[in-house]
């Protein structure tokens, strides 16, 4: 499976301020945001539910990843996924192990595992 | 192979210039964009070559492609990548059928190759 998702019990906005908090917790910031929605508002005039793509980096990482695979960030950062439900939101995470497996080197497949292990634990606790 | 990559012979920012410019070309805008070398002095306080992730989107795509697997933002937009070299600017784009592989839906494969497509004439134009 190339995500893990979990369903939250918070509207869509309480949701984005847990999932912030919790991330950070685990040493991830978040770098990128696109409010997909409101770009297929603007520019193909199409409603949509609240989709939003957080774009989490842990610098520490992110560092470790492009010294051993310069062009791994074609691939980063890692994406967190909120999506409007009728009672909550889902949330959904990249796996990183799955992402990551299309670049042959070894010593990128610990790395994957550590952030995957990091980003499971976020999912858990949020 | 996860990217695809061409050296130009223009300096970072000119290069981010062009990039900018060919992908609107090719019906692409810039959602979102990492200078990954800021993070790593701010938050690691190293020095690093310029080094930029820009997030590219087509809108019209990227609808087809979450209508049609609502997951799939867990791996959106499609990455651009532009690392600093001696004698100019390397361009470094995600090769979004290598990317959408681990994705297990016979209607993303059709739109992964008309995106690759069209990155593919990006980096041939620039």
């Amino acid at each position: 499976m190339y995500y893990k998702n979990k369903k939250i019990n918070k509207n869509f906005e309480q949701t984005e301020l847990a999932v912030r908090e919790e991330l950070s917790n685990v040493g991830f910031g978040i770098l990128t945001e696109i409010s997909v929605n409101e770009v297929f508002k603007k520019k193909l005039d199409i409603d949509f539910k609240k989709y939003k793509i957080l774009g989490a980096c842990n610098p520490h990482f992110a560092h470790k990843a492009i010294t051993s695979e310069e062009m791994i960030g074609t691939l980063l950062p890692c994406n967190v996924l909120l999506i409007e439900r009728d009672n909550g939101t889902e949330v959904a995470i990249m796996n990183p192990s799955s992402a990551m497996s299309v670049v042959n080197n070894e010593s990128i497949t610990p790395l994957a595992n550590e952030v995957e292990s990091l980003l499971n634990q976020f999912l858990d606790k949020l």
